[in-house]
């Protein structure tokens, strides 16, 4: 074998220079590559020394995916920009020291890096830690950013359902002390935006706000010490019906029946206005100092939302009570809604898209002060929509087009590979999107093939006579038609045939 | 203290707890808290636990680096996708194995992830290495593409020159078995539309051949043992003069006086079609059958680029020896050449932004069977041409712009807020990229003054007697000229006015 016979030389080699005594580093950099061939050799023998796979929970995104991807982003961007956003960065990996104590529980699925020195590291676990942490170390008190980027968590990976252990948060915050509701208004009528674009189907987005939650806590007799935990059972109401919260609430949390019942009969409830304009009269929820200010915030926030005509999506939901460690205000949450065309056993919501809400206490973790900066957030839970969209795509049979070319530079005749790469140049120069195959001597039927495969809409033939005449054949492909463009017209005439001026 | 209060309540909800065992989960979620608070309690007391920074050698990105980074993607990325390519996305840690062996010593700067059971995983070095195990994964012969994305190594920062633990990568590669050197002249081109576009001021494209360097080392009699050590000296050549390169040659590696001579005569040679043809007769390259092959394939690049008509900035350079341990045929580097006018004490080539080359064996590597899969491809250094950008900008005094709203909405009474948002939704929904104050009453000085601020070309005033008549006021922000527009026909004013169609 070729491959032993270079070992052989190559230890041949490190030998001879240890023997000259040859620079260290010199002998160290054979060395390494010795060891490299013999790798290389095992392999080749049939014992790879390697998996050919990505990591657990994490995909490649080949051209097809990433052309839904970009789609998907797009929608979500020019949205974003449409509101006036900015745009940070912020690096994959923060101190360690940064995220602990943010996450609660949760902190066992963060990813560390391995201690080589220097820095302890942890990969980022959402956008939001980050963005906080930003805002403190430039003492930035006032900005209305988005953030799209890549976030890392070390748990149960449910591909299908869109669930990964890398995967893209797509985060627009405002952040700073304003008039009540009126951000937290324009973060529900993004949500709003986005959905509606991107078409995913009917959708409600569920309304709540912790003072409400915790108010309500409070006059049903929930001693203040359980909030968290019986908030917990009321999170599961999405999945499971009433009755088995309240025995959970009841035999394994302890509660009360009286003190479940009462929550029982506000859990149930969701509605708008008039729902808030009657829990605001309720004789015993108007008493408590928390619920009333939530309510009447969630009431002005509903006239806002009135005047964005988007209130046909919204349902204020007592029973929403996502994430509350990091909340202090409003909360909410988008789920998509079964289509009624789609017989598929499930219940009928199928799942949150997109959540977020009030946060007026993180910032103020990281200043050495404690001073706070109010914001208010949501994060577009996109993995779950690029899941949507691909299977809707693979039902549709749509093709995707993976690339944006307009023009194949081809020709019919042999020896015009010169011609060729002259005129495929020319196009480049002008702006145009061109290809053309890497031979010499093509076949023309592969050249036409090739379009048909990948979707190029146009074909500019370079011929012998042609080239005399001082023109050049453009064929549609779609059509089969041809015509012949004057050389110094064919940048015009290929622009207006595909419609990009 | 209020906050000290809060821990002796959370200590005491944690004692309770455990006194009526509680279930574990929620005692320990309510522990987690009660550490938390305590931390936070201790950063109040001025004993901050935490650092506020970025690991070392990263940096955030703020809005303002962001829109020129956006500038500098959005030329790149147009340019590939001129040339036809795709783009696909890889995890940002691959596992560890994949990455063993393919970097020699620089392994060394490799990030790994921490061990916590599963997988051994590493961050990502360059994108070369996941673009062949995804190739070779997916058993691909043949596609072009370009991959934008972070790296990360271990390296020494020096974050003013654009060095960077964390890093962006633009590759653009082409892989799959063609005629000769098409796809090396499009990777050429490519570098040289991307360079041109960004307009970084003058700059050269060095080219070689590994064949051409090892067929060149033989005949001036290094030993085959010493090709790589003798070429690593030949690296230096842009930064130190022959002198030096030569008795470090001959000192410290113990290459034969007369060898370095004969090395130093063809080394300092770089020019064109006319120097390649001058070699080809050379009587002892000539006499080289890999040297022979270096040089006709060159001969043929010329030609190509020729057709291209960039050889007035392409320099066929003997000194030029990257990466050798990567690459197989064709190497290339572009450097910006220093400004006439700048008058800094600096070398004349101020650095390197982008190279590539043929990579002819690395698939092969990841293949259980060694099947190969030509690639050539080029990466561009975006880093350093950040920092120009910024650097430039820096000097102009443009004003970046970091958001691109069209129009404020803005009044000049009090109680106008519900008109506001009414307005601003209607523009919204037509996709006017526009923005409010989100303050109840603001002065209409200050929204003027966030126009200015933020480069806001236009403000639609809403008013009493305008809404009576069915109009709203726009002021052009420059010349501070105001005109009333219909409602019915504000949307289109805008657009006329922003010239976004």
């Amino acid at each position: 074998m070729a491959e032993e016979a270079a070992v052989r030389a190559q230890a041949e080699t490190v030998r001879r220079l240890k023997q000259d005594k040859a620079d260290p580093d010199e002998i160290a950099k054979e060395v390494a590559k010795l060891l490299e061939m013999k790798a290389q050799l095992g392999a080749d023998e049939g014992k790879p020394k390697f998996v050919l796979k990505t990591p657990k929970g994490t995909r490649d995104f080949g051209p097809k995916e990433m052309a839904i991807r970009e789609r998907a982003f797009k929608a979500i961007i020019s949205c974003f920009k449409r509101h006036g956003a900015e745009v940070i960065d912020t690096p994959v990996f923060e101190l360690k020291e940064t995220l602990t104590g943010k996450y609660g529980e949760d902190s066992k699925l963060i990813y560390d890096l391995k201690d080589q020195g220097g820095e302890l590291l942890s990969l980022r676990y959402d956008l939001t830690v980050p963005f906080a942490r930003y805002l403190a170390m430039n003492k930035i008190t006032n900005i209305k950013r988005y953030h799209i980027a890549k976030v890392y968590r070390r748990d149960n990976p449910a591909m299908t359902r869109g669930r990964y252990r890398e995967f893209y948060q797509c985060d627009f915050d405002i952040a700073g002390q304003f008039d009540p509701m009126i951000p937290d208004a324009e973060c529900l009528k993004i949500v709003h935006e986005i959905l509606s674009d991107l078409q995913l189907g009917d959708f409600v987005i569920k309304v709540n706000d912790r003072r409400i939650l915790d108010g309500m806590f409070a006059v049903c007799g929930v001693p203040d010490s359980r909030f968290r935990t019986i908030c917990s059972s009321v999170d599961k109401l999405d999945k499971v019906p009433w009755e088995e919260v309240r025995s959970e609430m009841v035999g394994e949390k302890g509660l009360s029946p009286e003190a479940a019942d009462r929550i029982g009969e506000y859990v149930q409830l969701h509605g708008g206005l008039d729902l808030i304009e009657r829990l605001l009269q309720d004789p015993k929820l108007s008493q408590n100092k928390l619920a009333k200010e939530g309510l009447g915030d969630m009431k002005l926030l509903f006239e806002y939302l009135t005047l964005f005509g988007i209130t046909g999506k919204i349902s204020f939901d007592l029973s929403l009570a996502r994430g509350l460690d990091y909340y202090t205000g409003v909360i909410f949450e988008a789920v998509l809604l079964q289509q009624e065309n789609e017989r598929v056993e499930e219940p009928v919501s199928v799942g949150s898209v997109a959540g977020g809400g009030r946060y007026d206490g993180l910032v103020g973790m990281f200043d050495p002060k404690g001073r706070k900066v109010p914001c208010v957030g949501v994060s577009i839970g996109i993995e779950r929509i690029f899941s949507i969209l691909e299977q809707r795509l693979e039902a549709s049979e749509e093709k995707v087009r993976t690339t944006e070319t307009q023009v194949l530079v081809a020709s019919a005749q042999k020896k015009l590979l010169e011609e060729r790469l002259k005129l495929i140049s020319e196009l480049w120069d002008a702006g145009i999107k061109a290809e053309m195959l890497y031979k010499k001597n093509p076949k023309l039927l592969n050249q036409l093939q090739y379009c048909e495969d990948t979707g190029i809409p146009l074909v500019a033939i370079v011929g012998e006579q042609e080239l005399k005449d001082g023109v050049i054949k453009l064929r549609i492909v779609a059509t089969r038609e041809e015509v012949n463009v004057r050389r110094e017209s064919l940048v015009e005439e290929i622009r207006i045939r595909t419609s990009q001026c």
